[in-house]
């Protein structure tokens, strides 16, 4: 298929790779010349404006920051929109508030193009091996036709209801993620106060029901002090700041959602931003005057 | 090896007839006349007192409601202490407060007899297996001596440190669990009311790094609505107050374990104590006037 890919960051970039190893054609946005270059060698076209890319192709697949840069994008006034034409699909995979994927899948709508939101789970590393968990909302027959598509970066390709959808459930899984990061700094931190230590605890829990993935790929990095991203806490604080948009809108509190938003933010402003979001644990770490495996920091 | 068994409940008659099993012989308390009864049947002999099981053995295993009992079983009148002879070792399998562990083990100390902690996690389906996760404090002379029999009874047996490490251990696994529960149900809620089926959030998320044991044991029982247990919100609540009560004591904030004991007591007295603690979600159903999966309660 003929493929228009916009937003060539750390996660767009292995991701637009991956459509060119699976035989798409690709023609690419050229906001940042070093990384369009990297795609051109690798067999992508040079394109323009992002209404000279939606003339061309018959997918249009964006990954950007958050909610105002899709609305430019799709709907500004050198936008998707104004490059509409016949059966083009639009599939924004960004992580933005389920709220703006319905009004721009709605403008769109009116001029013929029929919009998906697909965020996806995994960082970078899933990215660059093509594994990413990819959870999409929009009409069913438009999610079926791109489904091989999003397949080739994907492991995972799940419809998950109608637009928008897909960043609910997004939302979701990061409403999960941080709270169970929370949880073992929590718990480590109380571990290693009280006497025992974390890397012992770790060991003796991993198999039972406190096991997970946020213990497995967060815990070492919490014993190791390595907040090295991975996930960065600024990224967490947009999600978790959208996530707390959408459930005020349609009337959910979220209690520790909120607290640990509140965490982040503290940390954040402390200049630790760019830190993996393991790095919750410092804010616990401060909380109590401790530090994790270590002399008192 | 001659061992004593003390607690014939829901956890310690499986992992009594787990140690049957494996060769020991067994002396059973006699509290509850049916369950004794059936232990006889499978092998074992029939005790009376505390101190008249310690006394004929080298070993006495004890799994308690909370830390009240073992200090009754272990110091009282017809306690463990009052069967001291040169050898004898207390294996504490009850999950209860460090500090009692520690006191306790320090009264049995200046008798003779050597005290290790060593809750489990896993509920009784991994007791009647024999395979729970098992975390010992204590000596590890000691440790070392009694880790086969512990082996009868769990897949893993780790020693994580002092007189009281094993139940600090348990602990932090209890806050993690607690946490990752409440998690779960605040994403559901969000996404249920936000339109989204929470099973297809489950099914989106699952392979991604919000997935783990809790997701998998408890999501499904959230999106039925079964809250049979498993691990009741009664015995949550008591190890969540053996957390803070810990916590307090060595100086670290638990602002979330807080929050999720608040709402653990409320469903208390709303008469769901006697629930899987997967019925949290029951709370938050509460809070945002909706119901997971189906038409509002």
């Amino acid at each position: 298929m003929r493929i228009g890919f916009i937003g060539l960051g750390i996660m767009g970039r292995p991701m637009a790779k991956n459509l060119i190893k699976a035989g798409h054609e690709l023609v690419v946005d050229d906001h940042q010349e070093e990384t369009t270059a990297e795609l051109v060698a690798a067999g992508a076209e040079r394109g323009g404006r992002p209404d000279e890319i939606a003339r061309q192709v018959d997918l249009v697949i964006t990954m950007l920051p958050n909610s105002p840069h899709v609305r430019e994008v799709a709907l500004g006034a050198d936008g998707i929109v104004n490059g509409a034409h016949r059966g083009l699909v639009y599939v924004d995979m960004s992580s933005i508030a389920p709220l703006v994927s319905r009004e721009v899948a709605g403008a769109l709508a009116d001029e013929g193009i029929a919009m998906l939101d697909a965020p996806v789970s995994g960082g970078e590393p899933k990215a660059v091996e093509g594994t990413l968990s990819i959870m999409v909302g929009g009409d069913r027959a438009v999610f079926d036709q791109v489904r091989d598509v999003l397949a080739a970066m994907g492991s995972s390709v799940v419809h998950v209801g109608d637009s928008g959808a897909g960043n609910t459930a997004k939302l979701a899984n990061q409403v999960i993620v941080a709270l169970n990061i929370a949880a073992v700094a929590e718990a480590f931190v109380l571990a290693e106060k009280a006497g025992v230590r974390p890397a012992s605890v770790l060991e003796a829990i991993r198999g039972g029901l406190a096991g997970g993935t946020v213990l497995e790929a967060k815990a070492p990095m919490m014993l190791a002090h390595d907040f090295t991203p991975g996930f960065r806490i600024d990224l967490h604080v947009k999600d978790l700041l959208n996530a707390l948009d959408t459930s005020h809108d349609v009337g959910v509190p979220l209690p520790l959602t909120a607290a640990v938003l509140e965490m982040m933010t503290a940390l954040k402003a402390a200049g630790h931003g760019q830190d993996d979001h393991s790095g919750l644990l410092r804010h616990y770490e401060t909380l109590a005057s401790t530090r994790i495996g270590g002399s008192p920091s």
